[in-house]
This record gives structure tokens, C-alpha cells and sequence, in this order.
């Protein structure tokens, strides 16, 4: 498989969000211009996108949802159900728990860890909180495969060095900080002041 | 100003954060190469981002950090100092209404609005949780700019017609539904599986 761009990657969530509804709806095929219309992506974007993974869909008629629902999953690598843990659960770790879309995707929730004590002990979306200082025995007793990082900047380093340490396979970090890490370490960063800054360029640039 | 790539829009964030992070340890002058090393984005891949906004930087010398710093700013609008509100003060809220970046990026959090009694009335970051009921006399009284929409997904149309009609210049939508607005309304939909999704596609592909 050549090289995929990010951009390309980061779109095939939303193709496989919108492939889920199509089927909710009760539509076995989907053009790529209802697609793109759902999604307001070129039909030329999503043709081009998918091609890099393969031949999907048949001229004329457009993709099968089902089976394109599935090819996608299986690229992101949606049908290994990784166990995924966070650390720290403030208010954001909180969030994130109780994201139902995480689960939808099929990812597992399997374990929440905090510092404070009186944190410790509180169960969210089904799941107790852990004292931190048991991160590395649970990651292995629960096989856990990623690990998303929502403790204040100041800790973030410390908590990506113990899953890094625990053989961890990728981290999410939403800490404000770039991370050291291993380069064979996978790691996200999320930015959630990207959408904002983007945001406040469009709104400056519209026409009054 | 040509059309500029969603992408690059994107990477002017993180440009910014480094450029002030830069600041901070004393820079006057940073090179596209040291600025990429930073971020892990190519020298030319920086370089051509800035370029399409104009002439930065002297050949051979690098970028003045601050002249950078504020063109960027400038680019993206932060200088209006937005006002927001966010509606829906929840987990994700209530996490969004405590995140620095955003006030360091010069947004000013001037509302929170959910409909709940228990939570009416709460201080979060400073600032009161006002009843929904509220809406659209505040975002009138305190010049509101920006709404972000942190309510469940059933409720989140409904809270987007109103911020609509009301004449909010920009909408940030972290409900998992595509909202139907008005096509002069900028929205920018928010996923946070996107992230989740992506490190998922780069551990499977993970050599062992």
C-alpha cells in the first residue's frame, strides 16, 4: 500500500459515519455525490480517497454500503477492538468516557485512572476509577492497547513515559505539551484550539 | 488572497503555539528547519504554508518570531478577540470552559447556558451558567460571537436554529449530528473520534 495522506486518513471516520446512517436508513447503495453531498466533500475527494485503498463500488451504480462499511473498518483497524484506558478524569476525561461514538466504532473502554483520592473509587459509564499508581500492572492484566493521556500538562510527560515503559501499542495525548516519546511510538495529539483558530479565519474573511 | 487548503489552515495553529513557545525561550529568530523539527512537519512544507499568505522571513536568516507571531494572529483572526459562549455545560462544557488555549489564543468566555436547574446558576472558569431561556437576550447584550454546541445530539439542532437566528457570526459543534444551517453561516463540526480512528489505523499498520 503506497503512502496515505493524514488528510486522507482523517476522512475515512466521517465516510464511515455516514455509510452507518446511510444503512440506518435503510440504503444498501450510496454515490459517491450523495456522499459527498452528506458530507460536503467532493465525489472527486471520495473517489480518490478510497482509491488509494482499492477498487470499491461499481461505475454507474455507486458503493455497496455494507461491504464499503466494513472495507473501511477494517483499514482503520476498527475490527481489532483495542482496549483503550484514559488517565485522568477531570472534566475532559469525564467527556471522553462518556463518548458513545468511541464505543459505536468499537473501540472498548476498559479501565479510567486518577491521582486524586477523591477521584479513585467513582464509577464512570460503568467503569470504577483506578489509583494511577496501579497504571502499569492494569495495562497488563487488562491487555490494554491505548492509552489517552487528559491529565494537566505538568504530569503528561511522566504518565507517557510509564505507558511507553508498559509497552503501550499508541497514546492520545490531549495535554497541551509535544511529548517525547520513542520514535516507534505511536501518538495523536489533539489540539482542541485548532477548530476555534479555524473558526475565527472563516468568520473574519465573511463577506458583510 | 487565492483559496487556501483546509490543511494549512489547520497547521497555522500549531505554527503559532510554536512560535510563542519559541518566544518564551528567549528567540528572536527561528529557521523553517528547527520550526519544523519542533512540530514534525517538513521545512518546505512550511514554507510553503506561509507563503501563501505573503512574503515571511529573510532567506539564509530564518523568521523574526515575533513579526510571525502577530502576522499569523492576524491571519487567523484572533486579534477580533472573539466573544464566545458555550451551550451545553456538561462534561465536554465544562472541559472547554476550563481549557487555556483558548484564552491564550485571545477568545474571551463571556457566557455558559444549559437548561438544567442543578446546573443554572454553577460558576465554571469564572463565569455563571446562565438558563438556555437566556439565549438569545445575551447574545445581543454581550455582543457574543461565537457559539460552541456541547448539548446532547437531540438537542443540538434546535440550539443551532436559535444561535442562527439570532445572528451569531460562527458556530463550533461538538454534537455528533450534521447541522442544517443557513450556507452564509460558518459551522466547523468537531469529531473527536477522528483522532481515536487515525492512531487505530497507525497501530494496526505497526510493524511487530
Amino acid at each position: 500500500m503506497k503512502d496515505i495522506s493524514k488528510a486522507t486518513i482523517d476522512r475515512l471516520p466521517l465516510y464511515l459515519r455516514a455509510l452507518r446512517m446511510a444503512q440506518d436508513e435503510g440504503l444498501d447503495v450510496i454515490s459517491s455525490e450523495e456522499l459527498g453531498r452528506r458530507l460536503e466533500i467532493t465525489p472527486e475527494q471520495i473517489r480518490k480517497d478510497l482509491a488509494s485503498f482499492g477498487q470499491f463500488g461499481k461505475k454507474g451504480v455507486g458503493y455497496y454500503v455494507n461491504e464499503l462499511k466494513h472495507s473501511i473498518s477494517n483499514i482503520l483497524g476498527l475490527d481489532n477492538h483495542w482496549n483503550i484506558a484514559i488517565i485522568g478524569i477531570g472534566h475532559l476525561g469525564s467527556a471522553l468516557a462518556n463518548y458513545h461514538n468511541f464505543i459505536s466504532l468499537g473501540f472498548n473502554l476498559v479501565a479510567l485512572f486518577d491521582y486524586e483520592p477523591n477521584i479513585i473509587g467513582k464509577t464512570v459509564n460503568h467503569v470504577k476509577v483506578k489509583d494511577v499508581a496501579l497504571l502499569e500492572q492494569t495495562i497488563k492484566e487488562l491487555n490494554i492497547h491505548i492509552g489517552i493521556i487528559t491529565v494537566p500538562g505538568q504530569f503528561a510527560q511522566e504518565v507517557a513515559d510509564r505507558l511507553v515503559k508498559a509497552k503501550i501499542k499508541g497514546i492520545w495525548n490531549f495535554a497541551p505539551i509535544r511529548m517525547k516519546v520513542p520514535d516507534d511510538m505511536h501518538i495523536v495529539n489533539e489540539d482542541l484550539s485548532i477548530g476555534l483558530s479555524c473558526l475565527s479565519y472563516h468568520i473574519t474573511r465573511k463577506p458583510h
